[in-house]
């Protein structure tokens, strides 16, 4: 079970967002009993929702005063809805810090990061957050790291948590991450919601640094479809209540952590992904540059004829060489070596002699499946992990007018 | 009917490429009486099959001298073969052009042009070339458009063919074109065949520029499933047997009819996508750029999300317009409209209040969807045809340990 970090109160509530009075909750605040240094990463599309642009805003007047708290909503995205959705957006962070302002919490709309998931271009039910920000107040203190993952889902199987304890030389601290996946609602939209927080007390200028790179390395890593969404957001809080100060030729152990724990969140995105039966651990080597591995990675990762060959147990190298070739960028294709799960299928410009059916046939049932790929030209090298596409992908994403 | 171009003679002939002993031709020839200017238009992949690296040499090598036809041949790619697969290559083009000279016919290897789709990576059988190759010099003349058209297809449903005659100041010349299109056989791969004759006398460089112009005008702008593959190859011959020549200033002409048969051939191709059952015709306006556009139409006509929803006839807005700010192409999100069948769907940064379930539930049943995007930024435009993403495309792509 993994644990709260110090002077973290987590709560959640149902507010029926989504008007089908369902037993779940659907609302919930992570909340720090002090201010804390807060980090975030938010989509590069275009359209963003009313609480990623009031996140940023928050996020930047918060210098050197701090964020109490991360108010997560699914149901609505609050996105594409205008000026109307602007203002409900603030309106609700009104609703929830009066309510805990009321509780006994001194807190302020301003101290609050918003964090939306849901249907796009409807506005949300103002009505049904006045009605629930008194319970969610109420429940502070009571809900577990689970019950912050649960509220959060939309369509995810299963909730999304990941947790590290850092021995430091001022003493241990704690991360502990929540994530929600590539889960569609009507009109639909995949977005990825997530939060580390942290009970040390961490120099915002690298806080923030370490988070930019991590999401690098880790949820920019990941494709279900290849699809970003309106709402991408991730979010960290560092409050510093362990009391542990991290010291400066600590940072990289600190961020080595956070790695971990969103690299664990991300591979739980993937294999949690809409239809998915298969992760493709993709990891292409000996490009010219890292940016032309991570090119030859997207292009087969992102590949339909490679996904469903994964999704078919096909080891079908054709599709793979083929993605490759056509990646844009330059390799000798005389030089290419494609290693599907530990057995080569392809080098010298052509496949190996290798009686694939018979050697991949148990290797390809299992859900996680290694895809090395070397291009021999240079130290390039990059990762990606990858869904496969499935029945179960086209069912979910068309299943409108059955 | 679509006529054949005066000067040309087709064949074809059964060689049990598949080893199913299947009553279909494999085997075909477009040919020549006299030498023809030629064009050749191939995949951009690094992986470039053993056909299209010869018939490169061999247009390369025909200039001042003329081609005399192209061989098509299904069942074996002769992709990712190596330096034996070259040698049969040009052996299958040496068995040929005897079996055209025991007919009389004056030919040499080097005159004609190879086509190869199907299984990669396998040798071609070299006993099947030598014995179907008399049946093919055979059937010289006694074969239709069509006939050659079914000839090269693998998967597709239909034979693809168009046709122009135009008339010029010299007479009447005429184009017919066949193409096959993403059909997949195992290990599979979505080849794109196509060869358009014509018996006007051209300029061999404008015959050549006119071809990459128009290849990057129709077949450049469709899309099934974003792949490329290590064969796709568009020929083209201009035999001059109507005795009329073009002149500098009908080049126009000639070139707008070309489109046109292309263009057709391209919708046939996507309309007959794997498992295919809408042809989305987006266009882009208002892009900074006409690159810019182009960007815009392919991440649209791309996206999982947006083709599974067209398959669910779903006027899913929210993937269109995440699909447009995900491009890589700036533009105010405000100023975005989208219309889908003539129904505006988004504007002003919102949907509108336009009741599209009930306005499209009959238009999303057609084949043929026009989705229009405006990006309201500058003078840029871009058309993509591309094809929905149902079950059946998983179906044919996964389908090997069933």
């Amino acid at each position: 079970m993994i644990q709260i970090p110090q002077g973290f109160r987590l709560a959640a509530a149902n507010a029926d967002f989504r008007g089908k009075r369902l037993d779940r909750n659907d609302l919930s605040l992570a909340f720090s009993d002090v201010p804390a240094t807060a980090a975030g990463v938010f989509t590069t599309n275009l359209f963003r929702a009313a609480p990623v642009l009031v996140s940023e805003e928050h996020i930047k007047d918060s210098e050197g005063r701090g964020v109490r708290g991360v108010l997560f909503n699914s149901g609505q995205a609050n996105a594409c809805t205008g000026e109307e959705g602007r203002e409900n957006c603030l309106r609700s962070l009104a609703m929830v810090s009066e309510a805990l302002r009321a509780a006994g919490e001194k807190v302020s709309p301003s101290d609050l990061l918003p964090a939306s998931t849901g249907v796009i271009g409807a506005q949300m039910p103002m009505d049904k957050w006045a009605a629930a920000a008194p319970a969610l107040a109420a429940s502070l203190g009571s809900v577990d790291i689970e019950g912050l993952a649960r509220a959060m889902m939309t369509t995810d199987a299963f909730p999304k948590m990941s947790g590290r304890e850092l021995s430091l030389a001022g003493g241990v601290v704690r991360l502990a991450g929540v994530a929600k996946g590539a889960g569609m609602i009507c009109p639909n939209m995949a977005t990825m919601l997530s939060l580390v927080m942290c009970d040390a007390s961490v120099d915002p200028a690298a806080w923030r640094a370490m988070f930019r790179r991590a999401a690098d390395a880790t949820f920019n890593r990941v494709s279900v479809d290849g699809d970003t969404s309106t709402n991408d957001s991730l979010y960290g809080l560092a409050n510093g209540a362990s009391g542990v100060v991290v010291a400066q030729d600590e940072l990289p152990l600190l961020e080595a952590a956070l790695v971990e724990v969103l690299s664990e969140l991300a591979y739980m995105l993937v294999k949690d992904g809409e239809g998915a039966t298969k992760v493709m651990h993709i990891h292409v080597i000996g490009a010219a540059s890292d940016a032309d591995a991570e090119k030859v990675t997207r292009t087969v990762g992102h590949s339909q004829l490679v996904k469903t060959a994964m999704f078919g147990r096909d080891p079908n190298w054709g599709r793979i060489v083929a993605a490759a070739g056509r990646a844009g960028v330059n390799f000798d294709p005389m030089a290419l070596r494609v290693t599907l799960c530990g057995v080569e299928l392809f080098r010298n410009g052509r496949p190996t002699d290798l009686d694939f059916d018979a050697l991949l046939k148990e290797p390809l049932k299992n859900v996680d499946l290694p895809l090395d790929i070397e291009l021999g030209t240079g130290p390039g090298e990059a990762r990606l992990l990858a869904s496969d596409l499935s029945h179960g992908y086209v069912s979910l994403n068309s299943d409108y007018r059955s």
